[in-house]
């Protein structure tokens, strides 16, 4: 892995006139940065998923309309604002669900609403800025729950993750991954240990890459070895990320994270969920209340393989995501600090101390 | 699957000609049976693992040398033997290392040398009968297991299994699939939950298919989907089987299984271990003692793939097989009935009521 050099997920050139980011439907096996300049482009890469995870596509997003902003040929601001419409709108489609891509936009657009008295060119640097600021934010807050993990593990210490929540679904860091990258740049080593995360191999394909690229001592396994691995007395703690967290501290992540924590609970082995607050939902009471995405039979069947892997005509079951008790999990790590059990009173504090910090 | 219908794993022809066997190769994409009349066919047929399993190879080598044998053109008791005997080697060179291949080989072989004074024609006969009495045991021990596991489900109830212990590892039946296939023929209907059991897969191409072709209600899942099946309350009983158990019962099984073990305990549901009582080595008294064989990386990273899903370079940790603890075991399902807690005295038990038989 020598030849991977330090990447960036999602980036602007240096002249501010194209979206560089690395093609991850390419990767491991081949690593290709993209230079997006047109609408078109962007918007691809956001559909394509060459681009992917919620904080990197908001990012890309907000850089996306910025670019689209900046190639605006009009010194009018009524015809500036309708071109900005048009272009965040086409962008918006590229994935109509994905929460941080229309809160990126919109957050974008009410730059433009805020400042309808300033010329174009002004218009253009604050655009330029705010992007440069959701970026920024999302890598302090990658970095903070770096931090908080990395306070709970220490050199050489192994860790088991699933799926991917690393750098690549992120600015930078990621957020399960954050301890480690950050653990990196401080001179930390650690033994990683990445379930491959059947049907669709995050964890084998990016989370793999992105710990090999940052020199981290890395072990693809198979899901189903996870228990072995555990047996061996290899793991110090597992970190995974979260999709959404309910207010008691149930968690939902890739599907496959509730059989790694009940594992993690036999072997006596710390098991934590990291994400940011804002993944955590404090209006619905129990993990009880969400609904689990299936998703459809070839992705276990045939994609990836050379040929078709389990009988015709047989049915398969493929949730995307399953929920993991909360009584499972050590700890929750977010950018305002850990929450512990009983998360019912813990993660209400952390909601507080974060108003508290933003009516300051 | 309405087209698949019954197929026997390994059986003679009408006319005593052909070994036919399905080429466990092909599926579960293509249902091909093999009509192997030469030696060289036979034996490519158990090296290129068209036909696998212990008991099947077993079965396989019986039918095959006596084929090889049947061939042999002469009137001549010396003459015979070494070319019974050349035969022998030559089939037994497919996989040297398979315990069931030799031992079916030499109890053939033990016809020829106890019936010195037989005509060819009549050698000829009495190896006929040899190898389909040891089909037939294999049937009948398998069945037995059945037998056994049935008693402890009953109609409609949810079986989740890991890997292929089942009919195309035996003669008839298997072991772990035995309950299944005996239900079936007593009209009961079962849903089977297949783990996909990477990376060799054999769930998702093996135990899916014999399931479905026996009309079983089937459902593939990812290994990582079985704590939220399990979850769901789908499951009423783990059946796997087992490569060696220990004196304690400490189960050596596909690696995995440890994992869907805890799992089961987890939420409550009975895990059954079933196999013959020659896997159960008294000689070892836990798992400990058991050196789990390490298989090559390209298993994970490669194989089955259109293209390599894990980065050049990254480690790979991949096991053949785990332990799983005894105390995680409910019962252990043999031809001579079914052991629980403790086993060091319920295995032992099991001995002696057998030992009583053969000396009955």
């Amino acid at each position: 892995m020598d030849d991977i050099m330090a990447f960036e997920t999602v980036a602007l050139d240096d002249e501010n006139s194209a979206l560089v980011i690395i093609d991850q439907t390419k990767l491991p096996g081949e690593i290709k940065m993209l230079h997006l300049k047109t609408q078109k482009e962007i918007r691809d890469a956001i559909y394509l998923l060459q681009v992917r995870g919620a904080p990197a596509i908001g990012v890309a997003a907000g850089y996306g309309i910025y670019l689209a902003a900046k190639a605006l040929d009009t010194e009018d601001y009524q015809t500036f604002l309708e071109g900005f419409r048009t272009a965040k709108e086409y962008l918006n489609s590229a994935r109509p669900t994905a929460v941080n891509l229309s809160w990126a936009l919109n957050r974008m657009e009410q730059v433009v609403l805020d400042n309808a008295d300033s010329s174009i060119a002004q218009l253009k640097k604050l655009l330029h800025d705010q992007c440069e600021a959701i970026k920024a934010e999302d890598v302090a807050m990658c970095r903070a729950i770096g931090e908080y993990g990395l306070s709970l593990i220490k050199d050489g210490d192994g860790i088991l993750t699933h799926c991917n929540a690393g750098q690549l679904a992120t600015s930078r860091y990621g957020t399960a991954l954050a301890p480690i990258h950050l653990g990196r740049e401080k001179g930390m080593n650690f033994r990683v240990y990445t379930d491959e995360t059947r049907p669709l191999l995050q964890g084998a394909r990016l989370s793999a890459f992105e710990m090999a690229a940052d020199g981290v001592d890395t072990t693809v396994i198979c899901d189903n070895m996870a228990s072995q691995v555990m047996k061996n007395g290899w793991v110090n703690a597992v970190f995974v990320g979260c999709d959404r967290v309910a207010a008691n501290g149930d968690a939902c992540n890739k599907i496959g994270t509730s059989g790694v924590a009940i594992l993690a609970r036999y072997y006596g082995i710390p098991f934590y969920v990291l994400g940011p607050t804002s993944t955590i939902d404090m209006s619905i009471q129990s993990g009880d209340e969400i609904v689990i995405e299936q998703r459809p039979a070839h992705e276990v069947t045939e994609m990836w393989y050379a040929r078709r892997m389990a009988p015709e005509g047989v049915k398969v079951y493929n949730p995307a995501f399953d929920v993991t008790d909360h009584e499972l999990i050590t700890g929750i790590i977010t950018e305002e600090g850990i929450a512990y059990p009983p998360y019912s009173e813990s993660l209400k504090a952390i909601f507080e101390r974060k108003n508290e910090k933003m009516h300051k």
